[in-house]
């Protein structure tokens, strides 16, 4: 088992990330501290890891709440469901809320905790690549509203995250390579060793090769901590984790929640963010290429929704959450390895970049 | 113009006190950072001091929402009103909401402001008693459930509080006197020379006297203010802000809210507070007779609800907030000016009291 710390001062946590520990009732005990637990999971999740927690659990008084799957269910009107479940099960301020699934149950249970009571504990269990990259380290938490996605929320620590890589084997195909897409982002923007190892090592990841995805994982966790810690509520330089988030959210939110999955958008925005800055100059056109390669190496798409124009971008572009007055904020790359935030460039590049990459085909 | 300085660190924030404030545009200018405003009020405010507002705000782009009136609306589904308005009108992180209203419009813009974007600036703007001397200090934020008041939130603070006292001239008397509740809670708790002015100054509370009214918001907002910087996130000694509120809550809550006033619940709460504190031997019985000749002095309720049982008081006491592990935690007052918060009684004396003060007229 390997264990990183999230060094955030007062509200710094483990990440522990190894085999088998869901089961591992020792880990949850070191971080509950009263007697009361909720369990917030799915109904994929639930039939297949739910009893295996709660057996773990076994010396609390553990209630859990069964939520409908999918990203279009991360609405207030699903929180209120961990509201009532609490309520109804009367916990107190003292109880531990535990995320039992991917990012959306994260990111709801960890807003249900920020605001049951106006704070409770909660500890983070993912299940999925994607949230086990990415929303185990960072403590934003939210919903979406219908006007836009991730629009409401906090910024709330969980007081450790369990990282079981066992309970990748039951994560169907499709989402370990959405997962993979955040995974080449952290190359991408911080450390191109990384992406020089990943496309090395595409085929060990696919068929989750234990030490492969561990390392994945692992290196994946400790860059994104590194961004968190130096900017903990995004003022500044945390945005470059948005690499292709920008071009991925207009996708996701003109397709519908849940048809194109949040990792597919993000590989395409991630060709696009690319493209852009090749069309700045910054990096070179064959860069392009190479990323088109890896994407393809792990069955990711390269480019936006044959059904999408480029003109169906920049509505949804214009309500980011990076944006101040008007302009739109992009992640871009000066060279691989390392990424910038900026509005300063030309907006005739980033209608060719949406040109470009939105009639390829998929 | 008084102002004090509630110091709670990088969160502090000042309140301004006297006449004629709503219009004063050089104090909003202070704590504005962006272009853009959001006013939040409801529809029985917009209509007397909406435009003053605007006015004074003209140097921005400003939209405004109107909210029912009503603590039956301190919910998520009228939070999400506020939500779309900020989405439609397209408003950034660095818009800063404006609270105009009382206290269930300052809760919930606080709460909104908390989670829009995972967090932009606020300002209150308090134009009811109760919300000037009790909801402008301490950042609790937060809505309702329908099994539990307040039991959705966050702490949040604002960036500054202005308060006109101005406003308190179209406050309904009932409300005038709700207010004064909360005035009078601060001198049993922790100030009893405050508490003898108030007894002595009653008649020029209730007519509105400016220099009277004045003092009692300030030296409210000075005691609150000090409780609050002491333990900002109630982990201790805050709880005691909550005198006669456990009691309150539970006559609020099943008389339906709106019905009593949450100062009238708490006016009612005090007397049985009082009463627990007597049985306990820790305050003489003149004290309780005291306390009701304040009370009745200003209008308000000394028992509560004729309608309610003493077995009605118990369900909702037990879901308190302050709870933990199935005893109720009340506050309590040593002697008149010192409170403590205890769950160490006879729960035979609790019956007691509620027998005793249920079953009196109001």
């Amino acid at each position: 088992m390997k264990v990183l710390e999230v060094d955030l001062g007062a509200r710094s946590y483990p990440i522990y990330i190894g085999e088998a520990l869901l089961a591992d009732a020792s880990l949850y005990a070191k971080h509950i501290v009263g007697r009361q637990v909720m369990v917030v999971t799915n109904d994929t999740v639930a039939p297949i890891y739910l009893d295996t927690l709660l057996s773990a659990l076994s010396d609390y008084s553990v209630d859990s709440v069964v939520l409908p799957d999918g990203e279009q269910y991360k609405t207030l009107d699903t929180l209120n469901l961990i509201f009532s479940a609490l309520l109804e099960k009367k916990h107190n301020r003292k109880t531990t809320l535990i995320a039992l699934g991917g990012g959306v149950i994260g990111d709801m249970t960890g807003f249900a905790a920020a605001c049951y009571q106006r704070g409770v504990n909660f500890i983070q269990v993912p299940t999925t690549l994607l949230s086990q990259v990415d929303s185990s380290v960072g403590g934003k938490t939210g919903v979406n509203h219908v006007l836009g996605k991730n629009m409401i929320g906090a910024f709330y620590q969980p007081k450790a995250v369990i990282i079981d890589v066992n309970t990748l084997l039951t994560l169907p195909p499709r989402e370990l390579s959405a997962g993979l897409a955040e995974v080449i982002k952290y190359g991408l923007i911080r450390d191109d060793a990384f992406y020089k190892w990943l496309e090395s090592h595409a085929d060990q990841l696919l068929s989750l090769d234990v030490d492969a995805i561990s390392y994945a994982i692992e290196t994946s966790c400790l860059c994104k901590a590194s961004v968190v810690a130096e900017d903990e509520t995004e003022k500044d330089v945390r945005a470059i984790l948005n690499l292709g988030h920008t071009f991925g959210h207009a996708i996701e939110t003109h397709m519908g929640y849940g048809n194109w999955l949040h990792g597919e958008a993000v590989a395409a925005g991630m060709v696009m963010a690319l493209d852009l800055s090749c069309r700045l100059g910054w990096v070179a056109e064959s860069e392009i290429d190479r990323l088109k390669l890896l994407l393809k190496q792990v069955s990711l798409p390269i480019a936006g929704p044959a059904s999408m124009t480029a003109d169906d971008y920049l509505p949804h572009m214009l309500v980011d959450k990076k944006n101040v007055d008007g302009s739109i904020r992009l992640v871009l790359l000066e060279r691989v390895g390392f990424a910038v935030v900026t509005s300063n460039y030309p907006s005739k590049a980033l209608s060719q970049t949406l040109q470009a990459c939105s009639s390829n085909k998929r």
